[in-house]
């Protein structure tokens, strides 16, 4: 097992530290811990030396961890150092209960569906990436709208006008889809979700696909567009370029210790408002 | 000054007493107190016999407070005895600052504008009303959507395919018209606000007016629809037939002690969500 | 074959018996054609007589031909009288092309996942229904919220304040759900889409199912409570009454001559307002 | 008068003269033609040379000669080059009838409210502007949600966690903030319309402010975040910076040939979607 902790994160290596030394002496036979920027250190999680991962901050810290865990098919507990969080299994301060359970074996692998996505110009691809929550393509620095013709299955669905379109996993769902108005989805689901962001006067709903969907966006616009995963760096796009998103092989394994209904609890915690108000 | 419960309240009579008491012994000349459904003191307030009204509850007690206040010019005082409202001025067990702020003329007198509805088959008009929150032209028992054809000023603007739709003031902001997806307006505006309700493929947008726009619904059906004012009983409507609202002349006056902060304050409350959620 | 009508229809009978006529022309052994409403007739097809019905109307019509269709196990085709329609497959006066195909044997059958509803007091199960669009549990006459406390598989979900809630098939995505605010799914999804109805502070977003799951809508609420399915004849509910939705072991299997892209061609062409307007 | 198109846009040239003539010919005293783009001629019309610009294009076009129209009070004639507009009053091939209107002096002046913004960093102002449609303040170049913290009046409202915010004038209403989700204001009205764009689980309601509202944006942010105003290239902000929103002093006057209701007819053609659809 290997504790993985950012350096900023508030108390985050002091908490990495003393999970591992907690593994350590319950037994646990390869217990390491470090920091997510250690590049030695990441490159023997990549070289597979590792069968779980620790993962110490917030869903951000959790999304990058996923990453990490989905290629090498390595189980993945998100504990929690910030507030709140979709993902993290485990809050600040209650560690000990739940290592106690991941020691004796007493969890569940909760399964969440990926996507892949690639970037085509003409015949040729010029990137790929793994995605946790969801790919955006969208405006870049200006503030106008793009033009973003979207089909499913080769069959054409609609030309977007809109600051940009998001296709999103499950995971996604409660992400940047959930800004955009969209619906939930369960961990449990294996479908793709589609979404525009402000579309203007083109359709605004959501639209939810199977997981055998293969999309495609294509890019009209006389200002700059972009393609960002999860929130990372944007990569620019050309006229005509065209993004292709379909499900990934991989998946990634997240340690529950809870039951299925969790999800179900952290939506109603974190988005419902009060409704004992009003003159309703 | 008249301090007002209704009998089935949490301990609405009780807080009711003691307030009357409070409010004689710091030297107001004339308080009594009651019940909403005491008809002969109702008759009374009527009459025009007291000059502000302490109604407690919450805000639907107000929303009826406000009815009978309105046409007599009378100011209103909302003590909550429920858990949270956008009406109330003053929090259950709270009550003393406030009444000796009320005592020595430390307030504000805030003034809400108002709707008159009308009920119109052919050249007769069947009813009016005076609206505090919303009227709402919406389909009965049935569970189908209803044709309602909009003007305003005579001009035509649309014609819904919906539940129904709502006339709203800028009080009914935060109740039927905020679940329909409508805009939030502070008190202060003078607008009235049209949204439909679950509109299928037709207009789903509020539209904000002027203050003297003149409105009017009609309303096609093979099924039942009815119109409602501020969640009073429904009264049936027949294919044809026109509800007309418009600004009225009267106002409702609310005792308020806070600064006009206050609206904004009540509105991230009671609607802010958890923004440190999430992997955004 | 049976070919079947509404008497009201406009043309109804007329095409009916044409359509009939020319499938007897074309060599289909046992064809008959008549009305929705002779119930002998109706008989005859509920006792298995027929092994696929041409259903001319709307999609209100093609609704009811799936109830009577979907137990048992017949193919279903929808023609249109009216002037649009998510579920027909042929355009009033251009079924010799279309019947022409469904002789030759040259479509496709469309299977479209359905759910089942009950509705329980206490221990007792008072009714059930097989659902093609959506089951409803709203407010009756009243204009005013009820209370759904809902649960997924057991796991509390959320307690709606709400017009009401909506569990929907694919096929309703683009029915009640699609006005309430909903996310588009194709027919060849197989997931359960709940989403409320007006929500006042509470959750408004729409939620994703798998095939699997159990719903459980409580009600709570002082003034008259329904159920109706498919926009049918709505079924009174007591305080604590239980509706319980999961998908149902049928399904109706639509005749289908285009390709799978209608079904995007049709959201746009139903769904798009104007993207050439405007200034952004 | 002044005739002004871009020498892009197609015809507009040609147009542009034709429509010079024909008020030459009317008798109109002072006639001109040219470019948005020949700036000793913009130079003139900046010095109030010229009472009325008729301006040739789509509803872009409208906008930036609003920004110089507005300052110097000249009444202002869209002319539609395009295919739709909520700003023009001419479409295409109808400009003769139109004209004449204009030259008989048989038309309105359509008043509009307009915003003015203020870039501040610490005590200075860094730059401000006349706001035709809306100011935004969102993310810059990443594809990540920016926190801005709002007041109306200097009481706080809300921190927004999004995309970014909106203030729209009325005429704003049916552009971007329309595209977030917002209400429809009409030309009259004078009210300031604040919108997020894709909030995360913070206040996602449009809110309408009366005239006189002072708004302040606070911008928090680890990664670039911008202003933009009517769409023009964006202008960084660091965090801690503030833009003020208030009503200008100016108006724009447009000249209207049509009755008041052509903005609910345009709403209506540009919106409506096709009630006709479904089995709703």
């Amino acid at each position: 097992m290997i504790v993985l902790a950012y350096p900023g994160t508030q108390g985050g290596p002091e908490q990495a530290a003393m999970i591992a030394a907690y593994l350590q002496q319950a037994g646990v036979p390869h217990v390491e811990w470090g920091s997510f920027l250690d590049r030695p250190l990441i490159g023997r999680v990549e070289a597979g030396e590792f069968d779980l991962m620790v993962a110490l901050g917030g869903d951000g810290t959790v999304l990058r961890a996923g990453h990490l865990c989905a290629p090498l098919g390595m189980a993945l507990l998100g504990v929690n150092l910030g507030r709140f969080g979709f993902l993290t299994e485990i809050q600040r301060g209650e560690w000990r209960d739940g290592l106690a359970r991941l020691v004796e074996g007493r969890f569940r692998l909760e399964e969440r569906m990926l996507l892949r996505a690639e970037h085509w110009r003409r015949e040729k691809m010029l990137g790929s990436w793994l995605v946790m929550n969801e790919v955006v393509v969208c405006r870049g620095q200006f503030v106008r709208p793009i033009r973003v013709t979207t089909s499913v299955d080769s069959f054409p669905l609609t030309t977007y006008v809109a600051d940009g379109v998001i296709a999103s996993t499950p995971t996604g769902s409660t992400a940047y889809a959930l800004a955009a108005g969209g619906p939930i989805m369960p961990p449990e689901l294996r479908n793709i979700l589609i979404i525009p962001i402000a579309p203007h006067l083109t359709m605004d709903r959501a639209i939810i696909l199977p997981e055998g969907a293969r999309v495609s966006f294509g890019v009209y616009t006389d200002h700059e567009a972009v393609v960002s995963i999860d929130g990372h760096p944007p990569v620019g796009l050309l006229e005509g370029d065209e993004v292709r998103v379909e499900a990934s092989d991989l998946t990634v394994h997240f340690v529950r210790f809870q039951d299925r209904g969790y999800f179900y609890r952290n939506i109603t915690a974190y988005m419902e408002q009060n409704p004992s108000a009003g003159t309703r």
